[in-house]
């Protein structure tokens, strides 16, 4: 059976090396400040704020919300973004996407100054990630997966990862910072010919497509670790589902990351890591 | 013996369907211009130069050479890049590099406007490339790879390609633009534990490491399509070779790019497109 990499232990961690460097902010009288920029009221916002506010909280990062209604204008929240942009006292904005449908998510997401793009939405932050410069913020998720990989000791360099899914808030980014720390990646998508022989020599297999069942029994191998991005809701099972088939994948993989309680668990502490980052920059 | 795939067919058919649009364009009033900023004398510089204008000569496109000293200050450089910006007659700028180790490449070439980075040298272009988005240009050579097999008639849409070297000018963009194709892509470097092993499977593969050699008899297979993008002077035999060891490879493979006469035929043709494209961009 499958060793389970969980992301609780990753994410304590991390937020453990985080505490002293927010107390060596306070004492240089800074407070780490992350604001939250929401339309509307989605349960999955809402869901993932509720887990920031508790995430930054216990950590000391202040947070504050900017709760715009659903129906709002694209002239409301380009001036909320321009208001978090403006305050110096916040460091890191995150921006919940989707936007309804009358709203221009680019134009939203281009407002956004870099320096507080601590979810990689800009194109600045994005060409950071491609190019491997300090630019902006890498997207949190697909810098969870490379931690959550680091924390169980999962060696990256050399290593042969397949990625499964090519979109631009994780597919494209995991793929290029999993280059960046000296794996050899292959990149599949809808397109793939064959899946199974795309993942039969890979040590590791993210799978990001978005779609349950993408990654199952055929494509498993005794060699592999497998961490699951996908969160689907499965009607049938009233429960959270990945995109991994992991009743039938867990006995045949050395390693995989349940939903929920896989890379989902790190997203925030992340997050939170982006935000101090950002702080720390203001002040070197 | 491999069918070789010359770049000269590939850019005379690419530059017939561009003279039907550089005419669309003289006939609504607009010359496509280039500019081409160049420090110094360097033979690579000159040689290219030489061949751009030849290209762009036979077309219609207009091209002046903004030259510098090759102890010209950043200043200097600026002033030279502000005046292509400036300057609503040129289209397109092709700033060549590396520059004297006195000026600030990155800066110099930030300093670009994006709609005139006709070879993707600006954040904005290679955030294009890494987005699928129409911003800027990709990289010539990059984009001449592609053109060469889609002039062979080269399948990409689920084929298997291994690209070796992950550059910012090449390797990087040239994964990004065959994966946009529909193409499954293994991005290699010189961290990778097998090469062999990583070009197994692949129906194509691009070589642009830099070094001659770096694809040898012990990585080919008869399935392979190899496209050589290296250019090395191989001073014992006094003659240009390429990454790929084309005397032991040639015998081995279904079809490889020749150096010289591969995808560096076809670079000033991929220019030549840009610069009309960045025309037509600006009378739509």
């Amino acid at each position: 059976m499958a060793e389970l990499l969980r992301g609780a232990p990753a994410a304590s961690a991390l937020c453990e090396r985080l505490s002293g460097r927010i107390l060596a902010l306070k004492e240089a009288g800074v407070t780490p400040r992350l604001a939250i920029v929401r339309v509307g009221e989605r349960a999955d916002d809402l869901a993932y704020e509720c887990g920031a506010l508790k995430r930054c909280g216990a950590l000391g990062i202040a947070v504050e919300s900017v709760v715009l209604s659903a129906d709002c204008s694209q002239e409301d929240l380009i001036e909320a973004i321009d208001g978090v942009n403006a305050d110096a006292s916040v460091h890191g904005c995150l921006l919940f996407r989707p936007l309804p449908a009358q709203l221009d998510e680019e134009e939203a997401c281009e407002r956004l100054a870099p320096e507080k793009d601590v979810d990689g939405i800009t194109s600045a932050s994005l060409y950071g990630v491609f190019s491997h410069r300090r630019v902006g913020f890498a997207p949190c998720t697909a810098e969870a997966v490379l931690a959550l990989l680091e924390h169980h000791g999962v060696e990256l360099s050399g290593a042969c990862v397949t990625v499964i899914g090519r979109s631009l808030v994780i597919g494209r980014p995991v793929s290029l910072l999993l280059q960046a720390a000296d794996a050899t990646v292959t990149m599949c998508h809808t397109r793939t010919r064959d899946l199974a022989a795309s993942c039969a020599g890979a040590d590791v297999v993210v799978v990001a497509a978005g779609h349950p069942g993408t990654f199952g029994a055929s494509c498993a191998k005794r060699t592999q670790v497998v961490v699951d991005v996908g969160i689907n809701w499965d009607a049938e099972r009233g429960r959270l589902v990945g995109d991994v088939d992991a009743e039938a994948v867990a006995p045949l993989v050395r390693a995989l990351t349940p939903v929920p309680g896989g890379v989902g668990s790190l997203t925030t502490a992340v997050l939170a890591k982006h935000v101090v980052e950002a702080a720390e920059r203001t002040v070197v």
